[in-house]
């Protein structure tokens, strides 16, 4: 399942809970687009938001909503014991594979990271997936930890930050050279995608994806025949929304974005985070018509 | 009840849960050492990697264990609903105030984070401490969000990160400009509290007061006698400490010393944290030994 295009959805979340039938229709929307796999409860999920019953509801509706695509469902959680937990839930509901990120409060040390996935991953009759994710989870991985880690059994993929263009082949090869030969690496960090996949990722994590599927697929598409300046200058067309990535964070974009779309009401994201103020929607939805129109 | 020492146990905790008894007698140490208050599950209580019934349960013992000596609980999450909760059991098990970080996952920017405290702050009915801790929640206060944070109703105490002590003064005098006349400003990085107290400080809030409270007391007393010179040198005798703290981590070290003083039994620190190796522990015990004969 680790290829092609993976789709990260929002989990609409309000302080009334999930909008359970808003986010089956954002699963739905994703598989009758044609992604390769699903990430529910990824980052952009809100995954470090929800409660273990929001989690375990979340991810049964992404199965059931998905028609058939793998879908991938994240289990972080600052404690070992909750992680745990959340796979045992994650795999009852039907999920291809889970996906985990060394989340932090205290400093974590690469023994504490390394003993996490080994408590974990030997318990999983499904593969996993290590997300690295420095942005969130505020650890560091090396890439002797990497492969010490995808050597565990069950480890199947890893998840890596983005990588400028001009050093994503080389980036790729040196972490590919550390992991066991059947573990994948998919690049995440949209706008930096089409370099990663140009340079030999095997699959992209998309929180884009998760929104404007076709546009994704196509850049996915272009890397995966070859293409590259088609992949690059596909993506390049999507720059005005990465500029708003980086300057908003991308799930309070791809919030807004949905909402102009009419795919959800607001609000959507869990307190403490906060939708867009009225001018910065505004540019979302400008930036949005454009590229729709195009 | 912002003033002089305030004292942050361990919460010691395994894979079987909190060791309730070795909690309650860490608390009790504290009381009888005449600390003016105790602060339950802080960083170093493992607020972030406990459930809400956990929580509940530690607020309960605390408040039992702390023999009238008011305690504070933290109630901070990553969600605002799960802080309200918390904030809801605190005042039921008998808390006099609760510490608020605003933890994070996604990162959080200043309307976000004064939202929280604005959502939690208006519910309370005994006095909220701003946590500001961007080594643990990643997020930076300005001194402008400080002072809009600081006059909402209730909020009345900030407790600050480690200053130099040649800053302390400015820095403290600085910060207090931007707040009401009545709310406290204590300071915590341990190796820094000697020159915050000596820097106009009201208190100081301690990770080793959870754990050596007569030495911690004496430095408190003496900057509040205005012997700032031998609060310094009661400091720097425990540098090696110091030195430790920085290297393994605080908490890790609190957790091997407690065991080595035989207050509570490992492992005792919430998985993915793991205690310190043995090389490492005979370093924390050689140091504590010596700090103990002096």
């Amino acid at each position: 399942m680790f290829t092609g295009l993976s789709a990260f959805p929002l989990t609409p979340t309000s302080e009334d809970g999930i909008d359970e039938r808003g986010f089956a229709n954002l699963v739905a929307r994703l598989s009758a687009a044609g992604v390769d796999s699903i990430g529910a409860l990824g980052s952009t999920g809100g995954y470090a938001y929800l409660t273990r019953e929001e989690r375990a509801r979340a991810a049964r509706i992404a199965v059931d909503a998905a028609g058939g695509v793998p879908v991938m469902v994240g289990i972080g959680a600052l404690r070992t014991s909750q992680v745990r937990a959340h796979a045992e839930d994650a795999q009852n509901a039907g999920a291809s594979a889970v996906l985990l990120a060394p989340a932090s409060y205290q400093p974590l040390n690469d023994d504490e990271v390394f003993g996490l996935f080994e408590d974990v991953s030997r318990e999983l009759s499904v593969p996993l997936c290590v997300y690295d994710n420095p942005g969130t989870t505020h650890f560091t991985f090396s890439d002797e930890l990497h492969g010490r880690i995808a050597a565990l059994p069950n480890v199947a993929a890893v998840k890596i930050p983005g990588i400028p263009a001009d050093q994503a082949r080389e980036r790729i090869a040196t972490l590919r050279g550390k992991l066991p030969r059947d573990v994948a690496v998919g690049v995440s960090g949209d706008q930096f995608a089409a370099g990663g996949l140009n340079g030999g990722a095997d699959l992209w994590f998309s929180v884009l994806g998760g929104l404007l599927p076709e546009h994704c697929l196509a850049i996915t598409r272009a890397a995966a025949d070859g293409d590259s300046g088609k992949a690059t200058a596909l993506s390049d067309q999507l720059s005005p929304l990465w500029t708003l990535f980086r300057q908003y964070g991308s799930i309070r974009v791809v919030s807004a974005a949905a909402e102009h779309l009419g795919l959800i009401t607001g609000p959507n994201l869990p307190r403490p985070l906060r939708g867009l103020d009225p001018a910065a929607r505004k540019e979302v939805a400008a930036v949005l018509d454009q590229i729709l129109a195009e």
